[in-house]
């Protein structure tokens, strides 16, 4: 099993109600790969700038990141500048600078082409097609996107819905894209677009994974200490991807387990800034908190009889 | 076991995105009451004016609720009005007209001062405090409360919270009265204000419980249908005491099943308006639905180690 992630690498400058970074690690291959490294080797595809630090590189490569798809480009690297507030559902873009990231024209290395699990983060359309023709014949593709892109490229979007297994989406995405408030009724609609799965990504309430008559409701670990929600959505695609490149299931129990790794990945990176808690995350704490998961989630069957004929006083 | 409500018995008029009623059956202990009364026999107390229709309170009755302590004063009935947008986490309040409830000094037939499982609906807590004064040694109180009373009447709700067991609230009414936005920090504070138990209900993302460092995050079910979710919260409420009293047990284990059931019976609740839905719902429906939410929240363990130390390429 190879698990191969294209998307961004970025340098993000961040304001919370808890503090302010400038220029620190960040974007969507980075969190997804980070956090699929507990589980599985990644091999990414992304594109810098010559002011990318080569701190972050040998990071990813420390984590066991395949990094020969990471091209380097004369210019800057894409950046991205946001502010949280108490509500830290609701990211505000200050700022977005494409940079290289404006050119970037995924191209796998010829080694790259054989993986059997595959990530498009939430890049162009455009670019999600060029890497599903590049890749062989891969066991599962999943793909991220955002408003932006449901809006300004639907009919690439839906084409890429097409040829995926499964598509990552948070509630206001999935309402977007399906035109239908009610979430149950828009991931039909999405599935009737082509995936063979949609998970509706809930930030502190949770997810939701759909697939045929399949669902499953996986709450969020309720955070006492809760940082900065930057990369939460890729961290929890990258452990849900990472499991299931490890686990080699595609089938629903491995389905369920993944959306619980993930949700234990997401939990931990907004723990702190940037990627500082994925950093020293320890392979005890994920098992750790998939048992907080477990007890989280835990009840009983019914033990009793629900009255048959309302009882007369 | 005896289960006591308090509360409103109101006529309700309502405006969806899926249309609108007038004058329905609504009120706080009217939908506790009857979603409860799949479990336990339950007695009411609570005032209707001269206009109140005996028919439904001849339907209470049929549903084994002891009405004796529903009280027939001369006035109009408490009458509530509201709009729902789609987005139906939210009521807009459109008119309230006290009428009866204005003067509502509950008052306990003696048979119902032994009462063992007692619910203190969203009323004054002037009077919440009164009904503690009248029951002898119940073996759990229960409370509900909203933002009005929590701003305006903040002392003598602490007075409650010092007297009950448990709180039910949703995210805002926990965040306002714990004066902290992360909810996990909003509810260890309302622990420490007096009860040994807090349900946070967050309407279609689920409820939360949190007893000293025991947590249980149950999700909603989710709902193709959902047309009026008012009364949603006291059916809730219902089903968790109505179980409660059943089971006979406050342990750990039946907390997580009231919850449950408390779910099941306020996702039936919203399916149509007022109490329609709950009229007509079958003891195998809750069996049935209580089976979905096991299926919808069933996770296994993990069945792959955590890479103990990234692979290098």
């Amino acid at each position: 099993m190879a698990l191969l992630a294209v998307g961004s690498v970025a340098l993000d400058s961040l304001q919370t109600p808890f503090g302010v970074r400038e220029d620190v690690l960040g974007g969507s291959a980075t969190y997804f790969s980070t956090a699929a490294s507990f589980f599985a080797p990644v091999r990414v595809v992304a594109v810098v700038g010559e002011d990318f630090p080569q701190v972050h590189v040998d990071f990813l490569r420390g984590r066991g990141v395949d990094v020969s798809g990471l091209e380097r480009r004369a210019g800057r690297t894409f950046r991205w500048s946001g502010r949280y507030e108490f509500d830290l559902n609701q990211a505000h873009t200050l700022d977005t600078q494409l940079n290289v990231f404006a050119d970037f024209r995924p191209e796998l290395p010829e080694a790259f082409r054989d993986s059997s699990h595959v990530f498009l983060g939430n890049i162009d359309p455009e670019l999600q097609l060029r890497v599903l023709d590049q890749v062989r014949a891969p066991r599962i593709v999943a793909a991220d996107t955002m408003n932006f892109w449901i809006s300004s490229k639907r009919a690439t979007l839906l084409e890429v819905l097409r040829r995926v297994d499964l598509l990552f989406v948070n509630d206001a995405e999935a309402r977007q894209l399906a035109g239908e408030h009610n979430i149950v009724k828009a991931a039909r609609a999405i599935l009737a677009f082509g995936p063979r799965a949609v998970v509706v990504k809930r930030g502190e309430y949770g997810a939701l994974f759909f697939s045929g008559t399949e669902v499953f409701a996986s709450s969020a670990y309720p955070l006492a200490e809760l940082f900065d929600p930057t990369g939460a959505g890729d961290s929890f695609a990258g452990g849900f991807m990472g499991y299931l490149a490890r686990s080699g299931s595609l089938e629903i129990p491995a389905m369920r387990r993944a959306i619980v790794v993930g949700s234990v990945l997401a939990s931990y990176a907004v723990e702190r800034f940037s990627l500082d808690r994925l950093r020293d995350l320890g392979p005890h704490e994920i098992r750790a908190r998939y048992a907080e998961f477990r007890r989280l989630a835990h009840f009983d069957d019914l033990d009793v009889d629900v009255l048959p004929v309302a009882p007369r006083p």
